[in-house]
């Protein structure tokens, strides 16, 4: 898995008694070239999490190309990738490599996380496996809530709703990059509901955190996604999604504050 | 687990690599006093599925000492309890050893199964351990949902709608039983929204579901549901809850055409 990812995952993971290990992340996305003799890899190719990056088209081969020529397997979670701003959308890595590639997606994101509403594209090998550990855990996910979703998407209005968040997202990404100092770094804002703001090298992760907090400004620092070695300069991880639309300027002026303190 | 039982538990069980051993179940519900040293018990002692009887008094206690001698865990899965029609309904186990015992209730027979909404009643040391299988599995269950039965329940509305159905179900059983012949005798009516139709010895489950199934109607073997060596009569599981009002009568005509073949 990524050197920086979510917590739930690694736990999900670890919980299964599997050995992790880690690929740093850059600008580039993960370094898929230290795949070596895994057995699988877990990636967030259209946009890192939490890094904010998207996998570079030379490493999207070499990781599809691990995948065939080893038989191994690739899950590709792409937890955010509808929303994509400054440039064309890019293709899920499932459809390089159908029978190797396990794609995941999820409503939580696009309407909200509540719902507990998401989608796997598998392999055709492992559907049964899978449609018995979840029947096994659940039965399965709420017909009522799953027909409502359906019957959205079929209406065309989720992707009329998908459209109309692009842009109020995209909106409120502007207003973030344009509303901090010259000493922070705004990066990982190509796509998502998340930015990550680079600190100065020396500056103190959670002291910018506890000072956004006497603003009631709830942050997380880049380091509480650390798994394994590689690490990263201080940085924080930035939804910006979240506060209602009145009180979005309140929000990017405590942030500010918290930041020049 | 009970000898006849939920397939569903018993797969889930397996599972997880855990040994089953059966208690033979009658009138009076599981045979508790087999109990032995078993690690744990899963008992349906409101209502036995697919028996449709009650545990006895008797047999109550003695399951609830068996857990709190022993220092073992007893599972009650209370999966219809609120309809009892007969009597006054029989109090949890769960109240008679808190912290021995696992309350488990859910929504789909008063609401819908679709909607995937249950609780647990734990003992406090399982209450951590718990959470996290769960947020492993799935994180939790739809707010949405919950907030909804939440108000529903607050607002009195359940308790409304469970008392109209209970006498809803209440006449159906009374149908149900009045339209049966002299050579089927019909057992485990005092509660819940299915009945135990015991064939006459020799008479082959599979041959009335195979004539009822001509006649559009679904019906399960008590066969279908046995785990282990413990072997009670041809029976049929009639669940009298599913066809809609206007179908009811024809349903019951097509039940006793099939018995009567």
């Amino acid at each position: 898995m990524e050197a920086y990812a979510h917590g739930r995952h690694r736990d999900a993971i670890a919980a299964h008694g599997l050995e992790i290990r880690t690929l740093p992340v850059d600008s580039g996305g993960a370094s898929v070239s230290e795949l070596g003799d895994a057995d699988a890899a877990l990636l967030t190719p259209a946009h890192q999490f939490p890094f904010g990056s998207t996998l570079a088209p030379e490493r999207r081969s070499l990781a599809v190309e691990w995948a065939l020529d080893r038989d191994r397997l690739l899950i590709e979670d792409d937890y955010d990738g509808e929303f994509r701003y400054d440039r064309r959308p890019v293709g899920a890595m499932q459809a390089l490599a159908p029978e190797r590639v396990v794609y995941a997606g999820t409503a939580s994101k696009t309407l909200v996380p509540g719902l507990r509403l998401g989608w796997l594209v598998l392999p055709a090998n492992l559907v049964e496996e899978v449609v018995t550990v979840k029947a096994r855990s659940d039965w399965h996910t709420s017909s009522l809530e799953q027909l409502t979703l359906a019957e959205f998407i079929a209406s065309g209005d989720y992707d009329r709703h998908v459209r109309r968040s692009r842009l109020a997202y995209r909106r409120r990404r502007d207003r973030l990059a344009a509303a901090l100092g010259e000493d922070v770094r705004i990066a990982g804002t190509a796509a998502g509901l998340h930015a990550l703001l680079e600190l100065r090298a020396g500056r103190s992760e959670a002291n910018v955190i506890a000072r956004a907090a006497e603003r009631g400004l709830a942050l997380e620092g880049l380091g509480a996604y650390r798994t394994g070695a590689h690490r990263h300069g201080p940085a924080l991880v930035v939804g910006y999604a979240t506060p209602p639309e009145h009180a979005f300027t309140a929000a990017l002026a405590r942030l500010k504050a918290a930041l020049a303190d």
